[in-house]
């Protein structure tokens, strides 16, 4: 178990999150001109593939940038300096809100009811009815530094309530976690590439309702690579206002090629299982999962380390071994460890992850009984619905098995 | 001659251009997690790497974006709303400078000599001496819509004698004209990985002088994703601030080893060759060159086309053939055509080039003397230093001919 080169390598994080070799081979084609037809087929057939994963009639706009370039696009098309909005944060990347709005010059209502907790809908509306110049709105669904995926279908009916506009980061949840942005209502929904849906970083989304983009519209200014309105005219006469990122939109085509042949019922549904899968594994571990989490925590797993072991240490422990996942960030580091469940992942991912913790936490001193987590999940996965359907639910692509 | 799938491609664009196999392989490898040690080894190198090319020992900023991105960037660390600056275009993204200061609610000098002019750095003096309010002045180094090279040396000495920083577009030309950041004292020089880095596009840099990051955190607000000193203190610490576009940083990484392999001078050299016999080939067509290029014209050629052919059908009847080229942009749609020569070209791009023109403008109906202007570019190349030396610049690169 010593360091070396050659032990093989599984990459179990939240994001960049493992992609397909059909997608990684894709990428590799030779480039194409943004401006020539093969291009403007590719960018046609992506973003008309795109809403139907927000589950939107939205155009998607496509930005070149990482998620939080999708979440700046939010802040600077909606929030002019000494604008009154409410951001909530629950963890890192809802902190990412408090961040942007303040560099915007916002005026911040912050409810903040801690790392590990869910958003409570009634304190958010009872924030908005104490804060009736509010806005506009910002949210998380799925908080990668604590696993908890917040109820935005409730936090937008309040937000409607109050004829706020609601904009939800939703770059690790997107995919993974249950989520209806017509249906439920929610005027703004970011995502980015590296998430579930199986890409490299370097493309985000930004699912913009028309009464979000009229408003934004209305409040001009300080804005120009990001602004929707630019991006939403060109795109509308199907070119990009900017270079786009034509390698990843190769790359992208196959993975929402792949989403649809799957289904996105099933895509959710298998996100479930490996989640449920997961706690199963944790729990027969002897171990507590961190903060709040429930049914519709089916993007990342957190961990609450045990207290006999060097949390720090559990890492690099795992990365000796091939491994590489999340532990916690900022004040959790060490404290937590995140298992991943984002994407291209599937059943024997969670068994390798479980297995890993099983055999660091052993190397640090900890009573292990060896096989307890997998078995568990294992468990799962054959009770749930046979040891078939797990397989059968990959359904082949382009002649290969993609998972 | 008639359009099929079957017809192979050639991309002779000058943005994005050919990416090179060795480039387009390391994409295709695994994901990286962006905070494991393997990430932080090829971030370091890389980062180490990019000052070089730009000839400066500033940190060299790295963006998820696409080159405007990193416009957008210069802007918005050096402009807050009212600030009057100077913006010179002479061209299409000479203009974007223009939009973006506009869009930064800058009180702007506009310095426009006309699509095609270089820029005269007297007149660039001469409105400086009359605003001396004006603070920050940007420029162009290489404007790809009329292939015009500006002296942006000489605009530097001026915009030093009135102690304003002066940010430099450098999207094409970095890597494929001279430009000596340090030695001619340029505050801010803008790139992308998609013209002569030989990238597909998604990465977009800053490299930034002390003076400008100083100066930028003395003008705060208004910015996130693309903050200077967000992004300048995260990199010192050997980390991105922002998930990074890691398959591009694989691809980077090679492309920049291909650039110090062959060496940045021989790049010069290749460029200002490939720029000669480009125009060699036009000469000996009877066609005219389009604007005022001169010997720093290394980017990209632009021929106006002949009145007696519809200009309109170049760019698709080179498509027919299997060549994307770039026709001309905005007004000059139908009037010119441009032949690149910026990244992966070789000699043969070139002559493939002013073939394919040669048999297009017969095809469009004019007298054409088949294999003049390609024969006239072939005799550059063999009279410059022997066709052996041109083959030789092209070194071995991991065990393949690069190029």
């Amino acid at each position: 178990m010593t360091p070396n080169p050659f032990t093989k390598q599984y990459l179990m994080t939240a994001g960049p999150t493992p992609v397909p070799p059909a997608v990684s081979q894709a990428m590799a084609a030779p480039m194409l001109y943004h401006r020539a037809p093969a291009f403007d087929e590719l960018y046609e057939r992506v973003l008309g593939r795109l809403p139907s994963v927000f589950r939107t009639s939205n155009d998607v706009l496509a930005f070149a940038s990482s998620g939080s370039g999708a979440m700046e696009s939010a802040v600077a098309n909606l929030v002019r300096p000494g604008d009154r909005v409410l951001a909530c944060a629950a963890g890192k990347f809802g902190e990412r809100w408090i961040g942007l709005c303040e560099a915007y010059g916002a005026e911040l209502v912050r409810y903040e009811p801690g790392w590990g907790e869910r958003l409570d809908p009634g304190e958010i509306e009872r924030l908005l009815a104490e804060n009736g110049d509010v806005k506009v709105a910002f949210a998380t669904l799925s908080e990668t530094s604590t696993g908890i995926v917040h109820d935005v279908q409730a936090i937008a009916e309040v937000a409607a309530r109050h004829d706020v506009i609601l904009a939800v980061d939703a770059v690790s949840g997107l995919g993974a976690a249950e989520l209806r942005q017509d249906e439920w209502g929610i005027d703004v929904v970011l995502a980015g590439s590296q998430k579930a849906l199986m890409c490299p970083p370097g493309l985000a989304f930004a699912s913009v309702s028309e009464r979000a983009l009229e408003y934004a519209g209305s409040r001009g200014g300080g804005r120009y690579y990001f602004d929707w309105g630019r991006t939403a005219s060109s795109q509308r006469k199907g070119t990009s206002p900017f270079t786009p990122a034509v390698s990843l939109f190769l790359g992208l085509d196959i993975a929402l090629e792949m989403i649809e042949a799957e289904g996105l019922d099933d895509v959710m549904a298998r996100h479930r299982l490996l989640a449920r899968a997961t706690r199963a594994g944790v729990a027969a571990m002897g171990l507590e999962l961190f903060g709040d989490p429930d049914e519709r925590s089916t993007v990342v797993t957190a961990i609450e380390l045990p207290e006999e072991v060097d949390g720090g240490k559990v890492p690099g422990g795992l990365r000796r071994l091939g491994i590489t996942a999340n532990g916690g960030q900022d004040h959790l580091k060490g404290r937590i460890l995140r298992i991943a469940h984002c994407g291209y992942f599937g059943a024997f991912d969670i068994l390798t992850s479980l297995s890993g913790l099983e055999m660091v936490l052993h190397q640090l001193g900890r009573e292990v009984d060896h096989g307890a987590g997998a078995g568990a999940a294992q468990r799962v996965f054959v009770e749930s619905a046979g040891a078939d359907s797990i397989a059968s639910s990959h359904r082949e692509h382009r002649g290969k098995v993609a998972l």
